[in-house]
């Protein structure tokens, strides 16, 4: 027997990332459109065993889609992954008629999703949105093209101040499973290497390969590190590392840091969002549960969590060769 | 018999994009990387055809991957419409010693490209570089994401000033014939409706759809119009009407004009220049001609140019629908 | 004798500006450091005199700084300039309890102001909010540089495309009365000529300006015209002067509109706000009234209103000049 | 007796700032606007050592206004600080016929020009560029403005994430010995506290502070840190404190480095670039020598090399007020 739908509640968990609210005002008008009554849900599965709710409708959601982190507030939550931090979660929907609720979030708070579905039958949809695109089954995640752009722009303007003074910039950008971002970063800016969780350069070949670009003519140079880099230094380590072991170049590091989560969502990022609000919502009614929404070929589908959760995105090897080809 | 490819030219042609430099720059660095020459020519056609040659290596395209633009400008050439204007270009290219060539532009340059293989059998490989994302055969063209940010980025400012005043704007967004940009900004920028095309809204419809958005509380409204929107009237055309026809709306225009073709490429655009042009030489120099590189579900794929130049990409329908929920 | 002001209102009218919202966070933050209760008064002198008020405590201005726009929303009030529309507002002050306002507005809004007090007595402040700078008495009005930013930023863009096709560019900016906004984005955006309502170039010397630029070497350029340009004409019939008078260039024709109102305020506007907001407040609790705040050499600094609203601003002549040795 | 100026070298040195193609642009058309030749010189002191110099006219600086770093790039030079490496300079600048230069840069470059001057009785002037705004004898200093933009924009970022996860965010921006971008991008940022090396705040002071602003309902807080704060503490440090003295705030740092001095410089910057660059060459065409060229009250004014590196400039006590009042 099918769960009649009648109110959907909406949180967003996990770390925040650009195209949350965006995703937000999609669930609630996509619930408003239905008839639907819909509750946000404040400080992810924290205030869902609170009882931390609000009703949202069409017009509460307006002038949203362009702002940066989320207006529901986020969190990880401890109590979640306990039995009896659930149950009472479950009253807590109960008792506000929540019948279904749609987690935007990355594959912990799926797995929390999950879990809860299996002990309460409650039906559950997933948004992936993260910003570091490490989710299996969909070729993107919100907030992810957001973040791109941010580090691209603050490299830029890095770039300027390295071939001003002929220096050496390590700059050490988020990612510490996957190398989505600094792969794209790296190319996008230009950058001499890319070291990234899933390939190991080794020190050795890192170094030889910053001698080679000196000798071929180039003044200055970026490494774009991510966070995970497989050699298993801190940009602060590889600095001293190059410093004793190269003449001639005066290198600097930098750390991104947070402020590649925040600002307001590309076009892509709002759209997606839109997108897969309209998808998570419309499949709640229609009796489905338990799939992550996501983007397959540029078509919004969906996967079951278990699978989602399961499996880490790939990298494209493509763009490292495309990355050696270009720093020639 | 293969061509032995030694020289390459590389050439930007129609409307300039957002990401051209980041193209040539990956053309002339593959060139480069694989030993083999590589000349960039000046204005298109109309530089092909009076020998305006430079000679590119990896270092002369160092700092345009963020630039906007062309640095190899850009033009439409009537004579090399004409049997007599490709026949000079052949013998320009063949004084040079250039026997392959890489054109980043529309499908009227790949027209022109198509056309010159047949008459001279000579190597043409090409890139969709145009904003308006028209082209058959890739998901996506070179320059489209990052005018869909810029156009987005501007939506927003306009949007400032109209909840300011309780507006309603209509703002033209660049597309002739297809409402890409259009649709998705007006989704990304909130537009109570959106005008393109390939849909006949009507103009009851909209001053309808106009009447029933004022009536559920919202005081402010964006119309996205589409150049080459189907109903035929110009932004002013539709204020004029919706002035006449409506009460109570303070109606203004916004013409967003060239600004949309510029600005620094965004990373997407980067990336995916850098991808094409690596695509584009290494299958020249496999002997492959006649093709246009593209995107197709995320992979970079060749389109043979005669079936790219006959069609036109189609809008995303769900995109509609998902309009009309989120403008509820 | 003085009033004790126990509530102070807060209006945003006329044209909106990136940093009116600053200003209210900054009156309102104001009055609750000094223990001064302060009413939100919505859509200037419509809303005062519908009585349309709302507290607001420090708390409710949070997260504003940095949005484009009023939240109090903005209109011109024909009423408002009838002695009747003014008895009404003063009735609904009175009755509210507030016995002071401060208005963010041009001087039109001051004018009202202005005579208001005068009719009943009643405290009143100005802050310059206009993205025009036309006010005496200031060096800066709030928006303005924001603006600046906006319109150069935008330039820089069609300077891109500009410079890809060889291109002319008439680029309109805001600016009816005075060329401030012109002046300063002719200067940053490289431009040829800047046409402003308060220097008549003269068509003729336009013409010949263009043709010695083309002549020593230049192969794009960009015209800046203020909207109240002194020559009389439109950008659009700038272009068909110059398409008849002059051969070998491609005119094209941009109009920037009300994007350039918009968007999130610069560094300076948000702390330009912040000052003059304290300055306000603080100057009505010690029995001042009838002046605007303003900038003068860098100081925040009183000007009565019947100064304010009887001159405006003039250019800076030197920078007529910088512009011409600049475009050399 | 005067020198007849005939060609003026043009240098950047010291740390780079945004807004210093613009001036190196302004030299140069101001001297092919007096039919003066103008040489570049590279590197700084270090270029004018080795003869690094390249001969530059109105075409050479074409499109760099909007660039950020400095296309001469820039350098600190030990060896200029010698007799010897400041005799082997002149005689460069000799041999080269170079009879004054302009060196845009910090009060160590002036200090240098001065010495020079005084040793050679060769003319000099200096246009102040860093973004530390840290020059006596001048309102602004090229690139401040900018620098100012580049970080509020940063910390709106941060604010977005601290905001949706209810975080305290230590932020380092740069100022090793004033505090004027602290305390400006402190109050457009919204900040709680602003840490500078004019003063020192005390570390009970500000737990204290926090602790009043939890408590008057503020779930996030940014605390900007001057790199030379007069705590004397590193943001490391700082959160250390923190987490060890105050509970319930999940602290985190950021650190925005070098990003702060690229990028594109703003409008303000390019004007001020503009004409500061035309003040300095006609000043030396008319024979003055050993000045700063500056701003002082709006006005582009010249302050005398040994005023300007005996002082420093001071911050504006009355900003550390509106602060106060900002963050109730």
């Amino acid at each position: 027997m099918l769960h009649t739908i009648r109110k959907i509640g909406v949180l967003t968990s996990g770390g925040d990332a650009p195209g949350m609210n965006a995703a937000i005002r999609a669930v609630v008008r996509t619930c408003a459109f239905h008839d639907i009554k819909c509750y946000g849900i404040y400080r992810g599965y924290e205030g869902m065993i609170e009882g931390d709710f609000i009703e949202m409708d069409a017009r509460s959601v307006k002038s949203i889609i362009n702002k940066g982190g989320t207006i529901l507030k986020s969190a990880r939550s401890k109590e979640f992954r306990t039995k009896e931090g659930r149950a009472k979660a479950y009253e807590q929907l109960t008792k506000a008629g929540i019948d279904a609720f749609v987690v935007i979030g990355g594959d912990g708070s799926f797995t929390g999703a999950m879990v809860f579905n299996q002990e309460f039958n409650f039906p559950v949809m997933g948004i992936p949105g993260t910003i570091d695109n490490d989710i299996y089954g969909t070729s993107h995640t919100l907030g992810y093209d957001t973040a791109l752009n941010t580090v691209v722009d603050a490299i830029d303007k890095i770039r300027d101040t390295a071939s001003s003074h002929n220096r050496l910039f390590f700059i050490e950008v988020m990612g510490r499973d996957v190398g989505h971002i600094a792969l794209n970063v790296g190319i996008a800016g230009g950058a001499e290497e890319i070291l990234i969780p899933e390939e190991d350069l080794g020190l050795d070949r890192l170094v030889e390969s910053l001698r080679r670009s000196k000798k071929s003519g180039k003044t200055s140079s970026i490494v774009v590190v991510a966070e995970g880099d497989k050699i298993g230094k801190s940009v602060f380590e590889l600095k001293d590392y190059v410093d004793q072991n190269m003449e001639g170049y005066d290198v600097r590091v930098s750390v991104l840091g947070h402020m590649q989560r925040g600002g307001s969502p590309s076009c892509f990022d709002r759209v997606f969002a839109s997108r897969m609000g309209v998808k998570a919502v419309e499949n709640l009614l229609i009796g489905k549960s338990n799939y992550m929404v996501g983007m397959k070929n540029d078509v919004i589908e969906l996967t079951p969590f278990d699978q989602a959760v399961k499996g880490k995105s790939k990298i494209n090897k493509e763009l490292l060769r495309v990355s050696d080809i270009m720093s020639i």
